[in-house]
C-alpha cells in the first residue's frame, strides 16, 4: 500500500498541510510530491519542435492547484479598482470587441529546475517546459482605456479561479503588471489558442498572454482585472523571485531568458533516453527564443562547448514574441559525443554553460548538453 | 551544469547505452532517468474525470520512443503474411471505408507503478495514467477478411512508425493480437479522436484501439498489419509481463484491471497535493472502469477503508468499454480522513487495498488513498 507521511496524519491547520520551501539534499532523489507534479504537469517532448506551432496537447503546463470548472455562458471578468468606469465583461461581449493574434513562444520560469544542484524542491523541469501557440484575442490596453485607467494607476492584478494554498497561504492565484507593462498592445486577454476556444488547462474561457515573460505572469481562468493606486506585493510575488535564501526579498522574474534547444538526433533508448545515430551527415534542428533582446544568431556544439559552429537560424516572419528554427548538419563518426546549443541576442547576451543558481530554481537557462553515440557503420 | 553519467561517456555498443531493467533501492528516490519519462509522459489530472471525454491534451501518454514524424499524404499501411490477398492501404481508402466509433477508457498497463514498494524503475506513474476519449475508425475485422484471413493465421502483429532501442534491443514499436481477438469487431483501425484526426502524440495518422485492453496494445502510428502461421513472440509481448524475477517469462499483460478513481474533493496545496476541505457536505465523484468483466458497483470510504458504502453509479449509456461516473455525499467533520474508492464487478472481482508486486510494476490497481484535511469551520 502507498503509504502517506504521517506528519500529516493528524494535521487540522493550513500550515501543518502546507510545509516550507526547501532545498534538496545532495544525494536525494526526486520525491513523491515532485513526482506528483510531474504526473500532472508535463513538458513538451523535444520532437515537438518541429512544429511552428506545438500540436495541442504538447505545449506545456504548470498549474499551481486544480483546474477549475468554468462555465462559459456564465463566465464574467470584473474590471474594477481605480478606474472611471467598473466593467463586467461576459464572453460574448469580450468576442465582439476588436481581436489580436499574437504568436508566442511560452516558457515556465522554472524551466532546468531540477538540473540545479542542489534541486529546489518544486515542479522538477528539466529542459522541456516551453511550446508556442497563437493566441487570440482582445488587448488588454483596449478594455483598460473602456474602463478609464488614469494617473492614479500603478499596478495591475489578475486574480484566476484556480484556488488553493501553497506555503502556508490559501489564495486565488494572482499576478500583477505595471500600468505601462499591462498597456503594451500585445498583452492580450486571450479567449483562442490556435484558432480554437482555449483547452481547459490553459485557462478556458480567458487568460491573460503576456508575450516574452514566462508563463507565471500570462494568469489563466481569469476572473477579475483590478487596478490599484499602490505597487501590489502578493504571494506570487514574492515566490517568483531569485534569491539565495528564503530570507531575503530577491529580484522578480520578468522576462524570458534567451535559450536554443536541440531536437535530440537519431533514436533513443527507452529508459535513459540515451541518443544513437549511425555515421553520416545528421541533420540537427531546433528552435531559439528570447524575451529579452531578440535573437541574433545560434551556434552548435558537437564536442560538449569545445568548439562552436554557427547554425543556420530562419526567418522571425514578423513573430517577434516566437521561437526561431535553426539547422545544422553534422557529419557523425563512430564514438561519443556531446550536442548542445546557446542563443545569442542582438545585445550580446549569450547562453551560458552554467547559470547561476537561486533557491527558487528559476531562469536557469544554463545550455542542454545531449550525449549522443554514433554506432560503428 | 547537468552531469550525464560517466559510464555512457565511451559508449559505442547499444548494450552500453541501453541498460537492463532494475529495481530501485529501498531508500532511492526517483532517478533522472524516471523523471526524463514523466516530463515526456504526463497522465491525467483527477479533476479530469469531470469529464465523460477527456479534453485534448489531458489524456495519458506513454510513448517508449520519439513521437515519429507521419506524412498523412504518402502514409500507406501494408496489409500482409499468411493472407490471400495482401493490401496497402492509403487513408482516403481507410476513410471510405465503413466506419465505427468506439468510447473506450484506455489505461497504461503500468499506472501505479511507483507507488510499488520496491519500485520497478521505468515510467513513474503514480495512478493518473488514464483517459477517455471517443475513437473512430475502420474496424480490423473488415479489412482482415479483405485481405483474406484463412484458418492457417494464428496472429496478428502490429508495427508502429516509432523507433528506438530498448534493454539493447533495437526494434520498431510491434505488439500482437491472436487473429480471435483481432477480430474481435470493436478492434479498430483509429484516424479519429473524439471527432478530429489522431494528434502526433496518439498515433496519427492511424492507430490500433482495442478496448478494454491496456495501453500497449493499442499500436500507435500502424505501418504494418502482419498475419502469422505461427506465435509472436517480440520484444514488448516479453516485456509487458507480470513476474518475479527477470528470468521467468511470466503471465502476459492484457485486459485493464477494474479500478475506481476519485476525484480530490476540496482544494490542493500546490507542493504536496494534500487536499483541504471545510466542514459539511461535500460531494465526492469519480470515475470507475474495467476491461474484465463490467463494474457492479463502487463503494466509497472516508476511514481508510474501516468501512465503505455504495456509491451511486452513473449509467453506462451503452458505452461497454468506458468509465462510469460514481458520486456520493460525505459529511466532512473537522480532522484527518482518508478518502478512498473501490470498484466491484459484475464477476465479483473486488479492487484490492493491495496488489501484488511485480518486477516490472504491471496491474497495480491498488485503490488511491486521498487524505483529505477538514479545517474548523
Amino acid at each position: 500500500m502507498y503509504v502517506w507521511g504521517a506528519r500529516y496524519a493528524q494535521a487540522v491547520r493550513l500550515d501543518e498541510i502546507s510545509t516550507p520551501s526547501r532545498v534538496a539534499a545532495a544525494d536525494e532523489g526526486v520525491s513523491t510530491s515532485e513526482l506528483g507534479l510531474a504526473a500532472r504537469n508535463h513538458g513538451m517532448p523535444l520532437e515537438a519542435m518541429r512544429y511552428d506551432l506545438t500540436p495541442p496537447g504538447l505545449h506545456y503546463l504548470l498549474i499551481h492547484y486544480d483546474i477549475p470548472y468554468v462555465d462559459a455562458e456564465s463566465w464574467q471578468l470584473t474590471v474594477d479598482g481605480v478606474v472611471d468606469r467598473p466593467l463586467t465583461l461576459d464572453l460574448a461581449t469580450l468576442r465582439a470587441m476588436p481581436a489580436k493574434t499574437v504568436r508566442s513562444t511560452m516558457e515556465c520560469a522554472g524551466n532546468g529546475r531540477a538540473r540545479l544542484e542542489p534541486r529546489p524542491v518544486s515542479q522538477p523541469w528539466l529542459v522541456e517546459a516551453v511550446g508556442t501557440a497563437e493566441w487570440t484575442g482582445v488587448p488588454l490596453r483596449d478594455v483598460l482605456v473602456a474602463a478609464g485607467v488614469g494617473a492614479r494607476a500603478v499596478d495591475v492584478v489578475f486574480t484566476g479561479a484556480d484556488h488553493g494554498v501553497e506555503r502556508g497561504v490559501e489564495q486565488d492565484y494572482q499576478r500583477k503588471l505595471s500600468v505601462g507593462e499591462a498597456t503594451d498592445p500585445d498583452v492580450l486577454l486571450a479567449y483562442a489558442m490556435n484558432g480554437a476556444p482555449l483547452a481547459p488547462q490553459h485557462g478556458f474561457p480567458v487568460r491573460l498572454l503576456v508575450p516574452g515573460w514566462y508563463g507565471m505572469t500570462n494568469v489563466k481562468w481569469l476572473t477579475r482585472v483590478e487596478v490599484l493606486d499602490q505597487a501590489f506585493s502578493g504571494f506570487q510575488q514574492k515566490a517568483y523571485v531569485v534569491r539565495q535564501s528564503a530570507d531575503e526579498p530577491g529580484d522578480p522574474v520578468t522576462r524570458i531568458a534567451p535559450r536554443a534547444l536541440v531536437i535530440p538526433p537519431g533514436f533513443p533508448d527507452f529508459m535513459t533516453r540515451a541518443r544513437v545515430v549511425r555515421p553520416g551527415v545528421v541533420p540537427l534542428e531546433g528552435r531559439a527564443w528570447s524575451g529579452r533582446a531578440p535573437v541574433a544568431h545560434v551556434e552548435v556544439s558537437v564536442d560538449r562547448g569545445a568548439t562552436w559552429a554557427k547554425a543556420s537560424l530562419g526567418p522571425d516572419g514578423g513573430h517577434r514574441w516566437a521561437w526561431r528554427r535553426w539547422t545544422h548538419e553534422w557529419a557523425a563518426t563512430p564514438g561519443r559525443h556531446v550536442i548542445t546549443a546557446r542563443a545569442i541576442t542582438e545585445d550580446g547576451e549569450v547562453q551560458p554553460v552554467d547559470a547561476p543558481w537561486n533557491r527558487g530554481g528559476f531562469v536557469n537557462n544554463a545550455v542542454h548538453e545531449i550525449p549522443v553515440t554514433c554506432l560503428e557503420a
